[in-house]
């Protein structure tokens, strides 16, 4: 858990627009991902925590919950919608990372930087 | 592996329209990682993955290949686009599983199928 908190660091929320923010924020989120060592910790973790409550409600707190409420605040979305669109990034990119050994590719990244703007980028936030 | 084998079975490709067929793959996805014991196992066998090229293989080719197969030929889908809708529809699902320790509400999958019928709807393949 550490060694995750240490690698990811703070979100950077510096974008401008909406867009820009969510944009950055997933393109930040697959480079970290792709990191040599950390998709793998990632993954090991995260898999645990699936049968581990303890370890689920520390990956909850410390790890994704500064995250979750920075983002919140940066795109006016409430929880739910913040919860998901982080299950959606992370999710696609850990499953791509578990399923090729490597990250994914700049293409398929703009893909989901494309998809998911589609969706949130007309939510009830600010624009 | 044999277990989630036995587990998931052939996907559902009965759906009339592609919205149909997309939106009912994505809901039986959600009901099978909902299972008791499969989003575990689930989990387990894929973060293994992430640091074991065998099982890489081995899950890709047993368990990934006859989905992606059958989706390419359904969606008229070139190989690329179907394994991103994949990566999309189980790691949200799988992390969400991940972070809660339960299968994703109702009005999240909604939410899931709705992303991505708008970024697949228009697609090269026949509508």
């Amino acid at each position: 858990m550490d060694f995750l908190l240490d690698a990811f660091g703070p979100v950077p929320l510096a974008g401008g627009s909406r867009a820009e923010l969510m944009s950055s924020g997933i393109r930040w989120a697959a480079a970290k991902i792709g990191e040599p060592g950390v998709g793998d910790a990632f993954a090991g973790v995260f898999s645990d925590a699936v049968s581990d409550p303890a370890l689920r409600e520390i990956l909850a707190t410390r790890f994704q919950d500064p995250y979750r409420l920075a983002l919140q605040d940066a795109l006016g979305e409430p929880e739910n919608r913040v919860l998901f669109y982080i299950d959606v990034v992370v999710g696609t990119l850990l499953h791509r990372m578990g399923m090729t050994g490597g990250p994914m590719a700049d293409a398929d990244v703009t893909a989901l930087v494309e998809m998911v703007l589609a969706h949130f980028g007309d939510g009830a936030g600010p624009a």
